[in-house]
């Protein structure tokens, strides 16, 4: 009996002291002391803290981020769209018409403006071309491939080193608080999956993002998943609860973005009942990273930098907030 | 230095007892010695040998299961059957055409086979008159309701009172050992989700199941979304793999399933590298369930039977591997 009460008293005595050291340590260093960082270290106790009726049960703490300009850059393109180039330029040899066929020919050339011109159908022509056609294993490699050696033509860094340290704490402070944390982004969700868990600490499952067809078929014998030239949810805008209801299945109670993209996916977290918390990155650091807003062809935030201030969603500052930009 | 060493071996004494005590107990109880039982915890104890060629990484024990006729009873119909037949006696009289119009007027006559005569598409008739229109809220809620009260025709019990046993202890003890576990069902995904969390300690998250297309909009400024009466995955046979991919992302190592609409699974699974385990459940028990097999019209299994013989998989004899089916 006596032992028994002593092991448990300091089985107990060793969970407080890791708790406390815990509590101790400022789990976002990264963040400046200011009101978004405060918004979101209250509104984590207000959920945690139980008996009160701000208690979230573990189950229902549901967290959705955006992916491109909220954890990581997204300037001068969006990351996928230098993944489709790269794979344009690999794949050229195979494909002689594409010298006369946009937005291919424009491409090849390196005028990615002209190439762009096209708007949405030129990207959906430019990820198709690239995308489809390859088993998802072969895809999987070939994104590994390349993440793991291409490099920013700005910074000159690997991409995956261009997300946000302060990001990376808030989805570590989350976890560590009972949330699971999802991406829910406009992104080819097989363009994601390949890094996420090691970048982010996010695995397959909890990645969620626009997604094609896939057929399943037998190649020798062998079950394979053929990528098909077709959307089946495109995770943009509306789309976003869209894919959140598909793959979650339960509302998010916090949800982090950068864009109007991301507004349906944040009223829709802020329609549900009990604490809710959305944030927006405001790009605002044209010398550490870059700054835009309303005016910008990716990732514009204007529609939803006035919601957020008519109902009282954190917005970031990144120059303001954030003590460094990127992993050191 | 003392005081944090004794605390650190009091700290991993209680941990080891904790674990023996669980090593002690049958974690599945209701399932009798054989080689069925066996083969699940040698797969188990394989791949949770830490150091051995067997070992896999928690993140990659990913274990799917098939619902009707696997975790939950299927016959006389599927279950979701009677929900969608209560559904048309409920909303009949706001669809005098019904009277008229197949299925709905032998449904409405009571004469159930007449009604499936259409096979297929009748089917689909039926659950696109019952599951769209409705906001997710309201169909969660009428799933809900009806998954509280309705009982099923034979037994008269509850519904959620014909899951199997030894399945339960089987989806606990794969837990237990670092697995996720996934349902990967034919049925509806948001028919299952209100309630697998509750009686299978699934949570929506982790739900596949065949869905339909949704809608974003806005009602009275209140963000919902509808059910549109279109097919967004039909995740049966090879619409599995599919489903996993889209939803889990990566490959499972362990998968159960109970007839052929669950042969791609079963073989997608297997197709994997390092240790795989597939497993039938083989409706063998006509007075304590049911029996059916190769000539069945709900949960036919008849090539997966030849293919687990060839390939050495696990096939459960209900009658004889199982000392309970439903719960005392």
């Amino acid at each position: 009996m006596k032992t028994k009460h002593l092991l448990t008293g300091s089985f107990l005595g060793v969970l407080a002291l890791l708790t406390s050291n815990v509590r101790a340590a400022d789990p976002l260093p990264s963040w400046n002391e200011g009101a978004a960082k405060q918004s979101i270290t209250a509104f984590v106790e207000k959920v945690t803290k139980e008996g009160t009726p701000g208690f979230v049960p573990i189950p229902e703490r549901i967290a959705t981020f955006d992916n491109d300009g909220c954890l990581w850059s997204e300037q001068p393109l969006y990351f996928q769209l230098f993944f489709a180039m790269d794979r344009i330029k690999t794949l050229a040899p195979q494909h002689p018409e594409w010298k006369d066929k946009e937005p291919f020919a424009s491409l090849l050339k390196g005028d990615v403006k002209a190439a762009l011109a096209g708007g949405e159908a030129s990207l959906v022509q430019i990820v198709m071309a690239t995308h489809a056609g390859l088993t998802t294993e072969e895809f999987e490699k070939a994104v590994a491939d390349w993440i793991a050696t291409a490099k920013h033509p700005k910074t000159g860094k690997p991409f995956t080193s261009m997300v946000y340290q302060p990001m990376l704490e808030l989805l570590t402070y989350l976890r560590s608080n009972g949330f699971k944390t999802f991406i829910v982004s406009g992104g080819g969700i097989e363009f994601m999956r390949p890094w996420t868990e090691k970048v982010y600490g996010i695995p397959p499952e909890q990645v969620v993002g626009s997604s094609g067809g896939l057929k399943y078929e037998l190649r020798d014998g062998k079950p394979v998943l053929v990528k098909l030239p077709e959307i089946a949810l495109n995770d943009d805008k509306e789309g976003k609860p869209v894919g959140i209801q598909r793959h979650i299945g339960r509302r998010p109670i916090a949800a982090f973005g950068n864009s109007d993209g991301d507004l349906a996916m944040l009223q829709w977290t802020a329609a549900g009942p009990g604490p809710r918390f959305c944030l927006y990155v405001h790009h605002t650091d044209a010398e550490r990273e870059y700054a835009y807003d309303r005016a910008s062809h990716i990732g514009k935030l204007d529609k939803g930098l006035d919601e957020a201030a008519a109902k009282g969603w954190t917005v970031v500052d990144m120059k303001a907030d954030w003590k460094v930009i990127y992993p050191p």
